[in-house]
């Protein structure tokens, strides 16, 4: 049984994919979606414009959910806004909180001449995670 | 869509978790289920003992795909029983071939201290698929 789904997004078109993909197998499995922001703290940042991230992130957590629902009205989906210094780490703090069966990111990762090379927090996720990880690309 | 998945064998724990996985996502998604088994070829075996190798492995196939049809009786299966000196370029090289939408691989990766390292397979897979790749642990 894969009864809760974790997808990370952060507005890139990397994220995107990686919640097209989590929604469609939630659907599908009938798990539970968590979609989950980590907005990164840098040092330096005032407070007020950490407020605004905040309030952009949440919105784009809302039309996530939205968007969810319309393509799967039938499952559960919950939306986690959250903070740190390590996204990586508050993805998998996050997943080990809410006990998910899958975390689903996606893959920033850059083509370097025939290389290509994994994007720092999915490689951190794909190496840390106790439970299955899906790297979307 | 979801419509082709591979998932890697090779008849440890692992992969059986990994064969798991795809299979219940096979069965929730509709996907048709290509299990792979790369025999790792060494220099300096004799070729009658690859071939018993190759026997064993075909018949682990055979094995997984009863398993597989018995939890999902719905669902397309196919084999593809594999040689090569590098496991982890054998199951890119399948994948490409066979258009796969997802690679399952499981992670035969050790707790070292505090950290965790990936099995190398796992890694190879994860850095060089070109579509969405599942480790499994």
């Amino acid at each position: 049984m894969i009864s809760k789904i974790l997808v990370a997004v952060d507005g890139s078109s990397h994220a995107e994919k990686a919640f097209e993909y989590a929604s469609y197998m939630a659907k599908k499995c009938g798990s539970k979606l968590l979609i989950a922001h980590v907005l990164e703290e840098f040092v330096g940042v005032g407070h007020s414009i950490l407020k605004e991230l905040e309030q952009r992130d949440i919105e784009l957590l809302q039309k996530y959910k939205s968007r969810a629902k319309e393509s799967a009205a039938s499952i559960s989906i919950d939306v986690i806004e959250s903070r740190g210094n390590d996204v990586a780490e508050e993805i998998l703090r996050i997943a080990d909180k809410q006990k998910v069966d899958t975390i689903v990111v996606g893959d920033r990762g850059i083509k370097a001449s025939k290389e290509f090379l994994m994007g720092s927090v999915s490689y951190k996720v794909t190496h840390y995670a106790k439970c299955p990880v899906i790297i979307v690309r």
